[in-house]
């Protein structure tokens, strides 16, 4: 317990919240994104995230990088977190530019800070085994300095993530395997998807990492130094904190994600091996699959009234939905736009979103 | 010309408007049933049916019988039919007391008058070739004192309608055959069904005859006596105009169609061979097959936007409906319920309404 707590002391959360994907329209809009969505459970994504990990990194250590179309209501949804660390980037610029801010503030608050990077708008299913598997990789990156990703299991050929191909066991720590990363690689095509699922040697990259925040800002010299100057400059003229600094500095960083800028590139990076139930809820159809269902396996609020009907996910607060003799479909109501779509073609929804920028619908979006 | 002046002088229409079905549920309720909906064209089907013979017979000589619950809606509806002429029932009685009250008005103001007999919620794609059928069916009716049906020409072995099996041909009228009807039969099974289109001796029968006032009278006091007991005791009462009357002798009055009462009873009844483009619009699916469609088969809200989706029938006045590979479906967005049904099984829909009334959701009936 002694090591444990040793580390927990230096480890700071940082929890990316500035998406604003489109793939849960019309249930999540610009200023709804999907990790303020209460798709599974009383509780937001984002509020699921700051629970699961607030017994390990304290809600005064923890650090939230949002947008500014939702900030006021990121604030209220953690309201334990500090209002100087929910940082509203004023401008999209993926994930290094973030997490580089992040090192640059951690550091200037604790030079031995630790920082946990992670997604806000993922399922965990596996709580207790998802914080074995932080506490093996704070060890980790904390005692040897390296860059730990956790590596999850994959259980299926999914084309739309990135995969981590592992290299040799390093170590076990509390019963988890820790493997050395050979190489990141993205999105890969279905065969190899299947290649890679059936070896047993690679991972899916669901985005969450650790670092010492010293090391992420010397790899960020080496690897992204123009990145690294310019967040120098930023971290000088008042960092996260100073809002003038922030608008002016964070929009001329360059917009690449962290796999890209880093990981993909440094030679040191383990990987620790998780199971814990992980999701990121890609589309509704994944929605569908997560939800609990009826013995018609459909998912549905008790005051409709389905007739005839299998395996659908109908989602409606406030109206009745009636449905007769239908399968598969996915129909999500809401105050002013109606989504009723294939449950197998739930990746076309990004469709509807593009259709209405187009026409320029506001308040629909 | 002269003969067909004549005849129409004395020609009265009696449009029924009472009935509250459940097929068109979400669009149609209680308070708003099928002959109220604008669902062909901007005016109601009722208003359509009053449009088609107002050429014929105009307003002050049109009946239309309807019930309470939409009497002030009927009227406005309607508003130059005068009001005394607008009756709403006390209690729903089916058409035969309604067509023998009707017999009763109009004989007090014409003992030559000459009733036809409509529903107010079909469509009738070839008024003009209607308009003539009636013609030939007045003529019939007036010179001989026959009870005259208009025979539909079938176009599917339907099971849900009545069928008119034809006897001898009587004569050509306008170029329009009449025939002897040698019997009314209920709704056939399947096979029967098909067997009578296939013969070509078979009308459907689609609810609309025509009578003089005093023979239907005459044909009630033999084949429903007691019912044409009641009625005359109404008509001394005040009939139709006496509010008061109609409340107290009305519901007394068997609960029986036209149909059963007497069509199936009395040997002399004509049929006029109609070929009008007809329809009873008996469902959702229906409503799609007679509205014009895009180029993907969807009848749809210009508003809405649809994506890998085909065959199907969107209504949604108001709200923004998204349609993503979806086939072969009936969405109805109303203000407080929605209907996403199969087009295949839209004979269905009315287990909603037992559903709704099961749970007594007064405000979605």
């Amino acid at each position: 317990m002694r090591r444990r707590n040793r580390v927990f002391e230096h480890a700071y959360a940082v929890i990316l919240a500035g998406g604003s994907g489109t793939r849960f329209w019309p249930l999540s809009r610009r200023k709804q994104p999907k990790q303020l969505l209460r798709l599974f459970g009383e509780k937001t994504l984002l509020a699921q995230t700051l629970e699961r990990i607030e017994r390990l990194i304290p809600p005064e250590r923890t650090y939230i990088f949002t947008n500014q179309a939702i900030q006021n209501i990121v604030r209220r949804e953690v309201p334990r977190v500090p209002r100087q660390q929910i940082v509203a980037e004023p401008a999209s610029r993926n994930t290094a530019p973030a997490l580089g801010l992040a090192a640059f503030e951690i550091l200037s608050r604790d030079p031995e800070g630790l920082m946990v990077a992670l997604p806000s708008d993922h399922l965990i299913s596996k709580p207790a085994q998802f914080r074995r598997v932080l506490l093996a990789g704070c060890r980790a990156a904390f005692q040897e300095g390296h860059s730990v990703v956790i590596g999850l299991k994959p259980t299926r050929p999914e084309t739309g993530y990135g995969y981590i191909h592992r290299g040799e066991l390093i170590g076990c720590e509390d019963g988890l395997e820790i493997f050395a990363v050979r190489q990141f690689t993205e999105k890969p095509p279905l065969a190899k998807a299947k290649r890679y699922v059936r070896s047993g040697n690679y991972f899916w990259n669901g985005g969450m990492f650790i670092w010492k925040a010293a090391t992420l800002v010397k790899n960020l010299q080496r690897y992204q130094p123009e990145m690294a100057r310019g967040l120098g400059r930023l971290a000088e003229a008042g960092g996260a904190r100073s809002e003038k600094a922030l608008k002016r500095l964070y929009p001329q960083l360059e917009n690449i994600s962290i796999d890209y800028a880093l990981m993909e590139k440094i030679p040191e990076v383990y990987a620790v091996a998780a199971d814990i139930g992980w999701s990121d809820v890609g589309s509704w159809a994944t929605a569908y699959e997560l939800s609990p269902k009826d013995r018609d396996e459909n998912v549905a609020p008790p005051a409709g009234f389905l007739f005839g009907s299998r395996r659908n996910m109908i989602v409606s607060p406030k109206r009745f939905i009636a449905a007769v003799g239908v399968e598969d479909l996915v129909i999500v109501d809401t105050e002013n736009a109606l989504l009723v779509c294939s449950r197998h073609h739930a990746q076309d929804v990004g469709k509807v979103v593009q259709e209405l920028e187009r026409r320029n619908l506001k308040s629909l979006l």
